[in-house]
């Protein structure tokens, strides 16, 4: 065990913060390694937008469809996919890039983005700081397309909150689903994930309970619920917009 | 500073394996840690399919392209793209799941991907483990659907090597695109990613040299060399067959 597997094996979102500042030096380290995570083929298609800016915060926790985690957030950061990077480079070479245009890049552009922000996270984390995942703003990615003004070929695929974690309120450890249903050995085992699904149900349940959140829907309830309907349908349309293809033919 | 900040910004991609085991009880806690990570909607939208059978791992190797990274890794981890977990909640709730009908599930279940390989990633290299991110399992995702018997509703987004490291031969920190042009504050800024760009070629091609590759193109070139095809040309109908959709509508 070490402090950094301690850290992975007790991460959970923080969703409530003292409104006190980020040290810029902290933010400076924090966005170095989200930068050295890898990227596929080192083409670096990654970009970060930086929002200090109260009002602009604001702004973005409407977007994400008014979250109060986003408004009271010190930071929020906007990973961005970025082929107009790798346009800039094929422009110097004299070549044309076609990734934009490809599902592939859309599935490596989304991957890597993944990959910037949980590095940003444990980042934030290992100095103290509280983030949580936000996803909510493809809720309406021309907001937020127009909000950090990016070009042809960017799209917002997620941001992440940084802020001073407030220890007054109490956050817990989610539980996952059974691990033998997750990571399974040799091959895919559709038993193990189907009897994982009614034993985790029940177990969060249990933890919602817990934690005096009896309100809160069991996994099955909570998934229906957003999974029943196509609950961000600006994606298709908006990466379109921005010069993206979901296509394996240029 | 400290140890997880220490190691995020020294991170590298390890290609070169002693051979030695992977220690089961490292496994499970890496597992657990990549699994602790957040997905969107607590959906868990991913699973881990551990590949330890040698053989297998060899077969891998030759689907992404013949690598030899991977086929002397000990242990591959297919982090899998995995909505057959939410409809089979949605069975138990008596709903019909069509988050993988839209283009928002691809987008999501490849960044929550991203997140877990990550998250994986940092636990191994905290235990001492040498690790490289494959995308290359997209070169052929039939051929990865078949090993590991993937189902509908399913899709083998990226894997990750995980092996001892051979310290006999040097690993060297890849510098990354200036940290101004990758970090913006704000709002995007094209002027600084385009002269970002320029800078890092000749920073790029000097740091090769510097380690003995001179061989090795720079940024411009090697984005040109990869970005000019869609080098993945397999991704979309792939998709298609296990039961995806890119769309905004059901």
């Amino acid at each position: 065990m070490n402090q950094t597997l301690e850290q992975l094996l007790n991460r959970r979102s923080i969703r409530n913060f003292t409104g006190e500042s980020v040290k810029e030096d902290d933010l400076t380290l924090i966005l170095k390694a989200a930068q050295q995570a890898p990227t596929s083929i080192n083409g670096q298609q990654i970009s970060l937008v930086v929002t200090r800016d109260k009002a602009k915060i604001k702004k973005i926790a409407e977007i994400a469809g008014g979250q109060p985690q986003v408004a009271t957030a010190d930071v929020f950061v906007t990973v961005v996919i970025d082929y107009n990077r790798a346009d800039a480079a094929m422009k110097h070479a004299g070549q044309e890039m076609v990734i934009s245009k490809s599902a592939e890049g859309i599935v490596v552009g989304s991957v890597d983005a993944g990959i910037a922000v949980n590095a940003l996270q444990t980042a934030a984390e290992s100095l103290g700081y509280g983030t949580t995942v936000i996803g909510g703003i493809r809720a309406n990615p021309n907001a937020m397309i127009e909000l950090l003004e990016l070009p042809e070929n960017t799209y917002p695929a997620l941001g992440s909150t940084i802020g001073v974690i407030d220890t007054k309120i109490a956050s817990a450890v989610k539980p996952r689903v059974p691990i033998e249903s997750y990571a399974m050995y040799e091959k895919y085992d559709t038993q193990k994930v189907a009897s994982g699904v009614l034993q985790y149900d029940t177990e969060l349940r249990s933890w919602w309970d817990s934690i005096g959140l009896s309100d809160m829907p069991s996994y099955t309830a909570q998934t229906a619920q957003f999974y029943s309907n196509i609950y961000f349908p600006e994606v298709a349309k908006t990466l379109l917009s921005q010069g993206f293809k979901f296509s394996d033919e240029i």
